[in-house]
């Protein structure tokens, strides 16, 4: 979690005669905005043939009850309820489209940063409705439209529906699902989730996660009372706040008030989103790069920069662990050895700036055993530092080897290698390809540190990286390759559908996912584990992610089209990975529930170089 | 049907261990081409981390033993039949790899048109295959891949299920569809459509005519002995061949020869042919168009071209419809008329080079009615036309007024207005607009001919189509512009789903079809058909379409992405017309079974201009 910015918390008028007032009441109780109507509820305009009918003065308030970035900054316009844009009745369905036209470019006109509507039905009713949303909110420059979801479709909250009937009532997911689908993911639609009294179940909550989520509505009937007479949330939505808190949401509150104030609604929401803060090293580092697609690194094909080396040694765990796995691998040579008193030979292939070769020392020192290191990198920049190093630190316990470890011919053979090669996927930054060249240099009952390390999936449901990798596109004369391109991204808004399966380390494999609830698959992410020595591991599979570690994000493989999933599909999934004398890369398609073509065929549109 | 090629028909070897008997057999019997094996079918090779194990002498044929002409037209190469690319077991599958790569690379090398394989399994047991034949084939230059799939499932066949169990059983279809999609419908890849002894149903083998079935395989086994002897096909397989033949298909002859001369097989299959050429007008004058997308005309934004006028009043049936319509006009006018002897007056807007005057005139000569035309044209070029028969033939019968119609005023009112201002899907040539201004100057109890039209959609199953428009596509950079565009097609290989419904004149309809079968939706058709007068009428839809008329294909309007359909779902469709001052153009989007996005919202990728 990552907000650092105050609470943003609005306050909701279902009439607003006199706009000056509302503000004033908001302002006074700590609300930071309103929603109004736009036009006043009675006041319905008959159109004919596109013009409105000449009634008694204007249909609505003049822009100067407020200055231009009051508008603009306080205000989100109410769409009129009564506009029926996919009628069957013609002049119900007319006079609703030329309202809704009115009242989209009077919002453009003053300037308000959102207008918001209530979604009540499927696209099937609503698709002329989503059209002229679409077609209005495009050509308006900065207008936004939050759509109105409730939580719990109210058929199924109004009747009292047998348990193994409530699959068949349409979800309000799927209403949003296929409204913002017809729109094209457009940008400029978000969600208002109504928060509903009797929460779904966890898992169609956390469908939510992947959902461009503006705004929780909170009815003020939700709240409860405690012993100091204050209105406070049940533990669920306590729950639910800090969830969605993750996606830097803000509130609306409606309904009637029923305190003394209503600025205790505020400093109750104010006080919650306080306590969603919090500043671990992996959320300091991360701010900022939620769901932010960034090219993964190819330190092999190109030299890191020394303040990537710089950001990467400050990992309080990594190197922490590597050298607990070093110090056991030390004492698993010694007790094998017959000569005590010989100097342990340990490789660092890759060293970088030096960091595993710190690990090592202090590791030899911890077990007191001599050792001896050989700091093997391809980096000359690096390797300067290595040298400086060596020359005023280490010494003759460290010899620094300006090479390529595919290229070199090492003196003597290793006790232990120890190397750092995995990227988020495990092998994508070409552990495998450097690896073999040094197995020769290996004593036979060697140690390898990592010892093993293994690459996970699971599919994904994220409109935000659908839409950036989207963006991408659309700038890009190359079409498809942003959709074939992998990605490493601090994953944030999103669900990660199904537990992750394992993808074993050959070149081709299969995975199958069960569907558990109507969804979107977007795209997979990928993880590693890895075990260094014994049972010293890290991890960045969610459900065994090492603590405070924040070297390395997930990766994203994207697909070209969203596939809309039901509950009981499943996905089947092929990831290859594929190389050639220059390159390597990963090739994925998918065959179940829908087959789809082959991303990224022959490398071309993104490999990783030898 | 528009086959004016002669037959081409290949015959199969299991073996050929010598190539020059082969093609001396084949061709002696008069066949086209022949099928062989690539490399002998014991001929297994093992191949040991990519290097082919030596073994004693070459792994086939060498290529001097036909000059390279007879390589590159007369041979199709089949693959080793052992090759499991898919196999669980790593050797097996490697050595599949290999050999495949292998053969592939020598069809290359011997220039060969084609290669051949058979498929007899899911994708989620073929992706490899698909993976590897997808990645090779792209980069050869010129061959084709000929994908051998049964029209029934073995497994239906082998044992004999109950009735419902049937549809659960994957069809070899769904096989080939798969495959395709994960090859993301490379051109290169063909159908050999096996054809089986008991033929399916006729829905599923009408499903054959949506995708690019390159050639027909007939097992000798199929064929029935007639009284005189000779090899002939039954009712039904004739059926089928009159069905393919329009798509312009190759046959292929397998199996033992069962009778003196493997000569007669051809024979047959060769008069079979001949018998499903046609040389009727329409097809006459379409022939080169299928499948061709064109856009379709602007009359009025553009003025058509002389050479365009005269291909269209060449319609045969088109003209003498609106003759007869104009003549039962005439007689209804007459018969309500008090003063017998006056004058009928006649404006035919839009007349073009005046094929509609001249009707006008026939009929009034037919019914002994003298008639007054106004010929109303805005082209100024076919004005000169007009006016020179005004002067040479008409005289003062005929008036040519040189006008746009919607910007004329007319001396007087007209008893009849005559107009041809039809597009494919009926008012896309902006019919409505045109005749507005027309309106006041027709009589109270006036006729327009044509008196009413309607519009209709059908979903269209058509892989060629769909790769037409993706290849404008990938020619240019507005990459969604072209599958948001409607063309004028003259539709062949493809399969309309469902027998088309009405869309009525109204500016939003939505339009419901059940899916009968699991297939591929690639867009949707447009036809009309238009009540002239009492019941004389004109229809390109296909059940009702006008015998021997040519003047209208059917308009396409593509999907931007294919939508797989399972039997029993439902297709809802939204088509709009809209307009502004200066354009009028049509948006589309699905809600059923997946929703789609809008396609030319806001008209941003094609319009028709007023």
């Amino acid at each position: 979690m990552s907000n650092q910015r105050p609470v943003s918390c609005g306050l909701d008028f279902c009439a607003a005669p006199d706009l000056n007032n509302c503000l004033f009441t908001a302002n006074s109780s700590k609300y930071e905005f309103i929603c109004v109507p736009l036009v006043h509820p009675l006041f319905k305009r008959e159109f004919v043939s596109g013009s409105a009918k000449k009634r008694a003065g204007p249909f609505t308030r003049p822009d100067i009850v407020l200055c231009s970035s009051d508008w603009n900054t306080l205000i989100i316009g109410k769409l009129s309820p009564h506009i029926k844009a996919d009628s069957k009745n013609p002049s119900l369905k007319k006079n609703s489209e030329e309202t809704l036209k009115q009242e989209l470019a009077l919002a453009s006109h003053l300037g308000l940063v959102g207008v918001t509507f209530k979604l009540t039905k499927g696209i099937k009713e609503n698709a002329n409705l989503s059209r002229i949303i679409c077609d209005k909110v495009s050509s308006m420059c900065s207008l936004q439209v939050w759509i109105q979801v409730p939580m719990e479709n109210p058929i199924k909250q109004a009747y009292s529906y047998r348990e193994e009937d409530c699959g068949k009532v349409e979800s309000p997911w799927e209403w949003w699902n296929a409204f913002r689908i017809v729109c094209d993911y457009n940008r400029k639609l978000g969600v208002a989730l109504i928060v509903s009294h009797d929460l779904p179940d966890q898992e169609e909550i956390d469908r939510w996660l992947g959902e461009p989520v503006k705004c929780l509505i909170f009815p003020t009937t939700l709240f409860i009372t405690n012993k100091k007479g204050y209105p406070v949330l049940s533990k669920a939505h306590q729950a639910l706040v800090k969830k969605f808190a993750m996606l830097e949401v803000q509130f609306v509150l409606t309904g009637q008030n029923r305190y003394q104030s209503i600025t205790y609604y505020h400093n109750y929401l104010e006080y919650l989103w306080k306590d969603c803060e919090s500043d671990g090293a992996v959320e300091r580092y991360a701010r900022g790069y939620e769901d932010y697609l960034q090219c993964p690194l190819q330190p092999l094909m190109d030299n890191l920069e020394s303040q990537t080396y710089e950001v990467f040694e400050k990992d309080p765990v990594k190197y922490s662990q590597y050298q607990t796995a070093i110090y056991q691998a030390i004492s698993a040579v010694r007790s094998k050895s017959e000569d005590k008193s010989r100097k342990i030979i340990i490789m660092v292939v890759g060293a970088g700036r030096g960091p595993l070769v710190r690990a090592s020392l202090n590791a030899a020192k911890k077990a007191n055993q001599p050792i001896k290191v050989y700091a093997v990198e391809k980096n000359p920049n690096a390797v300067l530092t290595l040298q400086a190093l060596e020359k005023d630190l280490w010494e003759d316990k460290v010899t620094v080897v300006s090479c390529d470890m595919r290229e070199w011919n090492s003196p003597e053979n290793a006790d232990i290698v120890v190397s750092e090669l995995l990227g988020s996927f495990g092998d994508n930054e070409l552990s495998p390809e450097c690896l073999d060249g040094i197995q020769r240099f290996v004593k036979p009952d060697g140690i390898c540190i990592p010892t093993s390390y293994t690459s996970y999936i699971a599919p994904v449901q994220s409109s935000k990286l659908y839409n950036e990798v989207r963006q991408c596109r659309d700038k890009d004369k190359h079409s498809l390759a942003h959709f074939e391109t992998s990605y490493v991204v601090h994953l944030q808004n999103n669900i990660i559908m199904l537990s992750a399966t394992i993808t074993d380390n050959s070149r081709y494999d299969t995975k199958v996912f069960k569907v558990r609830q109507n969804s979107v698959l977007h795209g997979f992410s990928g993880y590693f584990d890895t075990v260094l020595f014994n049972n010293i591991t890290l991890s960045i599979k969610p459900s065994t992610h090492s603590p405070g570690m924040f070297s390395w994000f997930p990766i994203f493989f994207p697909i070209r089209e969203p596939i809309q999933l039901k509950a009981g599909d499943q996905i089947v999934v092929h990831f290859w990975r594929q190389c050639n004398s220059k390159n390597v890369w990963y090739e994925w398609c998918i065959s179940e529930p829908f087959p789809g073509p082959i991303h990224n065929p022959g490398g071309r549109s993104y490999t990783i170089g030898l």
